[in-house]
């Protein structure tokens, strides 16, 4: 049974009259009425947990917007949280894990988790959010990579260079072996569980993959990516197939290997062309991406362009899902976020054979 | 006149007995001495422009470690600085230039520098430095690249997002374009002056070519740095070939267009495996780098083993400089450089024929 929703259909590498488009981080801070709610809610993790609040600022960008899928809103270290990581928000430090993970000891404080149970806020908001769509668009659900999960709960935070878990993947990796193992297991479950729910795709954000050398990069970060997919229920409730999207920031020289890891859709940040991509994925998966998220601070009429630009060096070929190659800016102008929607939708229908604006 | 330094000769490609080495940062705040001496200065720019001190820093590096090159102590941002940016660094927040370049206005205030004049305080430490070295290793004269100076002189300081200079870029590219002649010209001036001076090889760092979209980075980042190329002065006052070193961060997948812009040297970071560099390259430049900065948290002897495999990998090829792929971090122990330089040395020497360990 083909899904019906462009999004899904350019997934899957089907034919559409037009060329998808949604936005990482598309309910965010660049938003008034985000910020509105945030205020609501009180801090980012309530915010979170709270199932009308975090289904409200889903559907912002899409009340704003014409785009063509809807994301969950929550974020990846609810599930360092869930496995017993503790976890708190610091005005202007960014998350703060503490105590980190950091010895074989440590790692026994790790649990298994119940999605259904320790992280029931989530499947509430996914439940609701399907509600809101009321099947307009699709939902997408959402995971960190376990390797960017482990950067987190390793180093207890943000960082820049990583000393503690580049220390351990040099001096002891079978420490990070098992703590990626233990994360390949939580993301899986908590993946599996949103598709129960109702998600329609799934993302897995691989933040800090380009971090790490290429063969680093194949053994601590793709690997466990790999397994999730692997273990991943190809179909939701409806019985339609639930496309699984790979996004390494900074890995474009992995592409080939990210093509080969059975995913459905790669993610591509904006330094690499897409055009040079679709070829060396060679039909195998769907491309998402890759307009570097600056062209928005620039005037309608260059987005435009530069979307066409783009959508051009892809192509008429079946597989592109638009996006920009990282989270949308806080300081963006909704504005510019409402000419690029348009400017895509309408020069891709000409791409397509099937505009005329 | 073939030079003797196995750094030089490496740059040039021609056969080396064991791999020369140099670390970015190599003079910095992971040694106690090179702390002390800072706080002798007082602030960083008193650092930079005391004679005596910027000598003595340079120097402090190859006292402890056997290093085949001292590389100019001083910052990329005293070339914005004698262009009419005023410059401070504020405790905690990074470089400051105010009011920064954004309009054409704006671009009146930059002046054409003399840098025996503006900068004589660089070429006093170029001069002093050479005496200090007294021939034993070779001394590496450097700038940023226009694309990375102007961030800052544009941004006003460091950013993430480019905002100000990437809006700029899309919609006023003329304006930009005038700006990065104006740094093509100031930078070349600059690295002549030092070239003039004594030093030995130029290195352009050009820290933020990464974040741009690959069409931009050819056409603002690796174009100036080509004209700049081309304005070098090919020899010392000695008659030495002065080689010419552009490290792009970020830019793997850029390599054949660096390998083309006429430059000795591509300097690689260490998201690409060097091996395959290599054959890209075809032969046509030297490589220098590329080991992941962290594996220097790792114990000594996952030090020598990465770097046994870093230099495998390259093979005994002529045209290796060992580096990092980034600069060193401050927290780094200092025996973890020397343990790197001894296994670059002796590892290396085994692979050239000529070791014994």
């Amino acid at each position: 049974m083909e899904p019906k929703h462009p999004f899904l259909r350019a997934c899957l590498r089907l034919p559409v009259e037009r060329t998808p488009i949604w936005i990482m981080r598309q309910a965010g801070r660049y938003l008034p009425e985000y910020r509105a709610s945030r205020g609501e809610a009180g801090d980012f993790l309530s915010l979170c947990r709270n199932t009308p609040l975090a289904t409200e600022v889903t559907m912002q960008p899409l009340r704003r917007f014409n785009l063509d899928a809807a994301i969950l809103f929550s974020d990846i270290l609810v599930v360092p949280e869930a496995m017993g990581v503790p976890l708190r928000f610091a005005t202007g430090e960014g998350p703060i894990l503490e105590p980190p993970i950091r010895s074989a000891d440590d790692v026994k404080r790790l649990r298994r988790i119940e999605p259904e149970k320790d992280l029931d806020y989530v499947m509430n908001a996914v439940g609701s959010i399907r509600e809101a769509l009321d099947d307009k668009v699709p939902l997408i659900g959402f995971s960190g990579s376990p390797w960017t999960l482990a950067t987190y709960m390793i180093e207890g935070g943000s960082s820049k260079t990583f000393p503690n878990i580049k220390g351990m993947l040099y001096d002891q990796p079978t420490l990070l072996d098992t703590i990626l193992d233990r994360l390949v297991e939580a993301v899986a479950d908590y993946l599996n569980a949103q598709i129960d729910h109702g998600a329609q795709a799934v993302q897995i954000f691989d933040t800090w993959g380009g971090a790490l050398s290429p063969k680093a990069y194949r053994a601590f970060s793709l690997e466990p990516m790999r397994r999730i997919v692997e273990k991943l229920k190809p179909t939701g409730p409806d019985g339609q197939r639930v496309p699984v999207i790979l996004f390494s920031k900074g890995c474009g020289g992995m592409l080939e290997h990210l093509v080969a890891s059975g995913c459905d859709v790669v993610g591509l940040d904006w330094t690499i062309n897409i055009g040079e991509a679709r070829k060396r994925a060679n039909g195998a998966v769907a491309l998402q991406g890759n307009m570097d998220p600056a062209v928005l601070y620039a005037s309608p009429d260059r987005i435009r362009e530069e979307a066409r630009t783009l959508l051009e060096a892809y192509g008429p070929h079946p597989g592109h899902i638009f996006n920009l190659g990282h989270g949308i800016s806080p300081d963006m102008n909704p504005d510019h976020v409402a000419a690029l929607v348009d400017a895509v939708h309408s020069e891709s229908a000409r791409l397509h054979g099937n505009g005329s604006s």
